[in-house]
């Protein structure tokens, strides 16, 4: 697998999107009658789909609760209203057989995964599943794993913004072009890793952007969340040396944020900005996915790294896997 | 005010934290019978008991749940199981008091201020408030935000593991020496700005000397949470030229914790430990705040900077009153 297949998989994100609408639409999972929160387990690639959730649900003060568990169990007892989506692309990831093994017993839980361990378990307990393609790069089949569960919910509850319709028309964005702004992005990460500033309803887009360029481009960069960082970091970034780190992530929901106008005069205006395009949430978050996809794939190429191998991750899990045998 | 303040308040941290104890112990708020959430907003220095509460919960499974809100608002409805904690030192945290005006006439809130604006909206409205001295940098009351919290809690419900006389004993660690390790840490962030790793129970130390740095020492660092960080950014580390950057946040209960292992070696070992000491997660949290304390005060005196200052956190403050007002 090289920048190749990576590039391949990329031109395959509408069909898995397609996909993704068809598996969500179909699946008869038991729910909550009366949905009061969804919990999304999973870590990396497969845990981004929580954050994208709780992006939304935010945004549209949507009835129910999102609440986005990167790690190895649920630090509370679920309850009635709770449903969890137990996530894992391979199916073999550690920390989420773990969050399936202690909660999946006693609450609802839909699994989501193309196979492995975690599909052998969820069929021996009878649990539902949103079966993804298999042979893809986990982080690749974003769009299979974010449409089947948005898919899923929306066939299923009333969400305010996000009809099922609105679902279909969203598609369009995968055909938009980001070559222009990926080039630009690509050459100035080059020089100074970013350092990413973002407010609601765009969390998710700074999250997938930073973990793209660790796994895709090997380059550290981290993330400030507004308003909070606006009561701290803001007083170390100006001492940073290099002010060209700083970029703010925007769109349309962005014009007359408060919070991001006064952090930035806080700072002289001395920031760069990442724009996202879309007609709606929806289409912006997939448009922030897609560009960091891209902008990611040209920086692995800039600095000579090849896309889709993930050596220390890997050697992370052996290591885990190891001890957990013992 | 200035480091000789700064310092002065430190020596206080005992007696501000038996002050908080005393509160707490009085206070006779409404409160759910059965609690099954609590909410804590508040931003900055006054948003970490959120994190503190959050790390000691999650720990010791207790029977409710923990949010720690840094935002403008509570992005769901509350219940009735719910007991808000709308935390600001000064009073006049903007975004702090949106929570107050959106959340507080239908759900149980308790206000934890040293006055101003919130102080007079609570009483107007009639809520409970648990009073902090006056007087200080918002960031150097913290003991007493703690403990009035914490001992409000530990005499209202039974809470697994943090008993009334169990905060007493705690005290005993605001006496331990910490120069030794206060010089040394100091003298190698300021070579290098640390990326701060860590795991539970100790998340919400590592926010807090994330913040201190910025707010006293005017030093950028970043934070990464395990497992999740053994995803992604392990990927990247090894690129980022400066290998004396990456600081492990350890304490006793770090001991056999696999996914620090894990990731560790998948790294080869390189990297640094920020041990903490106590005699319970309690002291150790206490005893980490402290360090904070100390290394960014270290810090601002060899990089030249006031502590106390922090210009560029009220250009925002102010910046974003000037909006509101309008």
């Amino acid at each position: 697998m090289d920048r190749n297949f990576f590039e391949k998989t990329l031109e395959r994100w509408e069909e898995l999107a397609i996909r993704g609408l068809r598996t969500g639409e179909k699946a008869e999972c038991d729910a909550p009658d009366v949905l009061e929160r969804i919990i999304v387990a999973g870590m990396g690639g497969s845990g981004i789909v929580g954050d994208f959730l709780s992006d939304l649900a935010n945004h549209y003060s949507w009835p129910f609760e999102v609440l986005s568990l990167k790690e190895d169990r649920i630090p509370f007892r679920p309850r009635e209203g709770d449903l969890i989506f137990v996530v894992s692309y391979s199916g073999n990831t550690l920390e989420t057989l773990s969050v399936f093994n202690q909660s999946c017993s006693a609450s609802r839980c839909i699994i989501v995964t193309s196979g492995g361990e975690l599909l052998f378990r969820s069929i021996a307990s009878g649990k539902c599943s949103l079966r993804l393609s298999e042979g893809l790069l986990p982080r690749l089949d974003l769009p299979e794993i974010l449409y089947s569960i948005l898919s899923f919910l929306t066939s299923n509850y009333k969400i305010p913004n996000i009809k099922a319709e609105s679902l279909d028309d969203s598609i369009v964005i995968f055909k938009e072009d980001l070559k222009h702004q990926v080039n630009e992005l690509a050459k100035r990460f080059l020089i100074s890793p970013p350092i990413l500033i973002v407010s609601r309803p765009y969390f998710s887009v700074a999250i997938r952007l930073k973990n793209d360029l660790a796994e895709n481009s090997k380059l550290y960069s981290s993330i400030e969340f507004l308003p909070e960082a606006a009561h701290n970091v803001v007083e170390a970034l100006p001492y940073i040396g290099d002010p060209n780190r700083i970029f703010i992530v925007t769109g349309k929901y962005s014009w007359g944020n408060i919070y991001i106008e006064a952090f930035s005069k806080a700072l002289n205006g001395k920031t760069g900005y990442i724009e996202l395009k879309g007609d709606s949430l929806l289409q912006e978050l997939i448009y922030g996915y897609r560009l960091s996809a891209y902008i990611s794939l040209e920086l692995s190429s800039l600095r000579g790294f090849n896309p889709c191998t993930t050596e220390n991750i890997d050697k992370y899990k052996e290591e885990l896997g190891r001890v957990l045998s013992h």
